[in-house]
């Protein structure tokens, strides 16, 4: 008998008769022998719509209230889900964050998991009934207070459940087929990967793959924890995302061949700010970054153009949430006497595509053969970053589709068939 | 410095700028130099609107996971009330009731409370902060489980947070005056009454009076706390439910004048059995309402017919929720040899109406008064109860209304002007 958990978003339980779906689809995970542990998500909009009400009573809601206010969403879908499987015959019993001993820190709004004890699941289990959880919150026992895990919070608690329970796979559902080489409403021949490793997976989702939250891949890699990306509209085979024992080995230590490149990531969620003319002298870019981290953003990449030695000044860029840009920009200009910059260049119409493969580690080329494809595109290149795995460049962000779709055939990535598009991303 | 308990009904935190309105009443209460407790049900129509889900998914709803369900409405209003009160500057903090300690047992659906454990919401108090109590909820310690009071189980709420805090006053908001000499929809010149005692409260609610619900007067009346039943549309004092120290005396002990009648209720809720020829002989009575009983029906009145000496047959009649009465006939035509009885007869098409007053215990000829009344309007008795402050008579359904005002005028109860109409009922 295996133990899987199973996530369902929020597109997967919209309505009645998409709980009544996903209850079948359960209890059949059931009777095929399995012992089952469920996370979900709150239905359809339902978070959405909670917020806009917080916001209708508050400009500025209170973080404890407000976590309080969104885990009603969960609690609706999950115990509707538990009475649908009951409908079905089979036992269910639905738990809160909380009953499920999803215990975080007190940080409402983007809680942290520090321990996970999960007794009133097990026991659950161990009396043969199906384990409801609802995704996405938690509870600190410091405070007695309810928490929230924040974006893509209930892929967490899926992977938290199924470390915590040492389950064989947390299989999570959405409504996309699986990970794909390159988002196929942009490139029409993506394939859909059978296997990749959590290490490109991160990669992936850190670069703009929204198919998974980075967060929940980082818990399952730390945890070894083996994930199924898959659709709950079809029974189609997914992507599993795995954590290879070796590098060329698969999650059970069996020899695989591992493609040079798994796939193709664009983001257009960031901009670039440029400081100009920086003196060249040492401990400028940590001041610069120093008042860039107060002022609360996430950088991405950062480049430094080599100083021209007659004016020793040097220019330094980065990119940023969009979110994020204007704060840093307030920031950099309170401080600007005291750093020496001249001035500060938005640029909020940037893109940034991403190749990713674990087989780039020992495949020399791939930076020449990436640039090479997008200089015969005619895609301009305004900023490069790497990593072991990934290489990262940003291009006007009208010109990305392009620069995806030539990259992604460049590298023999597009499929013999179309791939199906689907509206949702499954959020 | 008071410690005031207030309810807030549904009706009254149907949207964002009514939960806005009544957070201003909140923080006025506060600002006044008053400790504030609120038990808040869920917003509007939110409770139909999840049984009506439930029902969507299964016929028959687990009652553990409709609980989880229901609660969620609760959760919902009270954080977006926190969060108004909060955006006025005023601290609050929402419990559930699991988090406020209304500990119950584990009869979901129509939970009893067993204990009160309010530490978190003095602790809240002590802080100076305002405590926002999910209604309606409670929770089991056996099980670990959430459960919900039933009906009216936000009253209760109230009530029983305002005995364990030992509250000066547990103020219930609805979207009518106050109690009523009767109702006004049917007698436009009722008047508000300006006090009643909880026994004649618990008779009016027993006897169809809407405003409040009987377990919320019965805890009150048990555990001694004083209700104001007020609008929470206007700033108008409403109707306190006392408990006097003594006949004659309020609750402070101090002498008072008590009318004879507090009110006239009226009920169309019931339907009407009668076992037609029983055996006139000893337990026949008693093997009848044996039968009744394990049907799970809730009898209101019974009247015994004088037997016929010549025939040794009797009739039995009793009255019962119009819901409940299928079952009953069902029961009782199974055993209906073991029983003897010849036929049953069902009908519908009853009203009673209730004559309630402290009063009226050392009052003769209040009956004969009644009779009179009824009489005169031409209005025909079928049945009578009393009890030692009620007397009631069951009528035809389409004479109520006539008998209701009869009754009304013939005990001076009427006002000087028209009572104000409010559409709802503040459930």
């Amino acid at each position: 008998m295996s133990l899987i958990v199973q996530k369902y978003g929020g597109s997967s339980v919209s309505d009645a008769e998409s709980i009544k779906r996903v209850a079948k689809r359960i209890v059949a995970t059931r009777r095929a022998g399995n012992d089952v542990v469920v996370a979900v998500s709150a239905m359809g909009d339902t978070t959405d719509d909670l917020l806009d009400l917080a916001h209708q009573v508050a400009p500025i809601p209170e973080p404890r209230e407000l976590d309080m206010l969104l885990t009603a969403g969960e609690r609706i879908s999950m115990a509707l889900l538990a009475m649908a499987i009951e409908n079905l015959g089979h036992d269910a019993r639905s738990f809160t964050g909380s009953q499920a001993g999803m215990i975080t820190d007190a940080q409402h709004g983007a809680a942290r998991i520090v321990d996970v004890t999960p007794v009133r699941v097990r026991e659950a289990l161990d009396e043969g009934a199906i384990a409801i959880v609802a995704g996405f919150q938690g509870f600190n026992r410091g405070t007695g207070d309810i928490t929230t895990l924040g974006r893509g919070g209930s892929d967490t608690t899926a992977v938290a459940l199924a470390a915590a329970l040492d389950a064989d796979i947390c299989e999570i559902y959405t409504d996309v087929d699986g990970v794909f080489t390159a988002d196929p409403r942009v490139v029409h021949r993506a394939r859909k990967l059978d296997r990749v490793t959590s290490e490109e997976m991160l990669e992936l989702a850190a670069s703009g793959a929204k198919v998974l939250y980075i967060r929940a891949v980082e818990y399952a890699r730390r945890h070894g924890v083996t994930l199924h990306v898959r659709s709950s509209f079809n029974n189609n085979e997914g992507t599993i995302v795995y954590n290879p024992t070796e590098p060329g080995r698969d999650e059970n230590g069996v020899p695989v061949e591992e493609p040079i490149i798994a796939g193709v990531a664009h983001d257009l969620t960031e901009a670039k700010i440029t400081v100009v003319g920086v003196p060249d002298i040492p401990g400028k870019a940590a001041q610069i970054f120093n008042i860039v981290a107060k002022s609360g953003a996430n950088i991405d990449m950062i480049v430094q153009n080599v100083s021209a030695a007659a004016t020793g000044l040097t220019d330094i860029s980065f990119t940023l949430p969009k979110s994020d840009a204007q704060a840093v920009l307030t920031a950099l200009t309170v401080e600007r006497d005291q750093v020496g910059f001249s001035t500060l260049q938005h640029d909020d119409q940037i893109g940034k595509l991403s190749l990713v493969g674990a087989g780039m580690r020992t495949n020399v080329g791939v930076s020449a053969q990436l640039f090479t494809a997008l200089f015969e595109a005619g895609i301009n290149i305004e900023m490069i970053s790497t990593s072991e795995i990934r290489i990262s460049v940003v291009t006007r962000a009208d010109m990305l589709n392009d620069a995806v779709r030539a990259v992604h055939s460049a590298f023999g990535l597009d499929g013999e068939a179309e791939a199906v598009v689907y509206a949702g991303t499954g959020r």
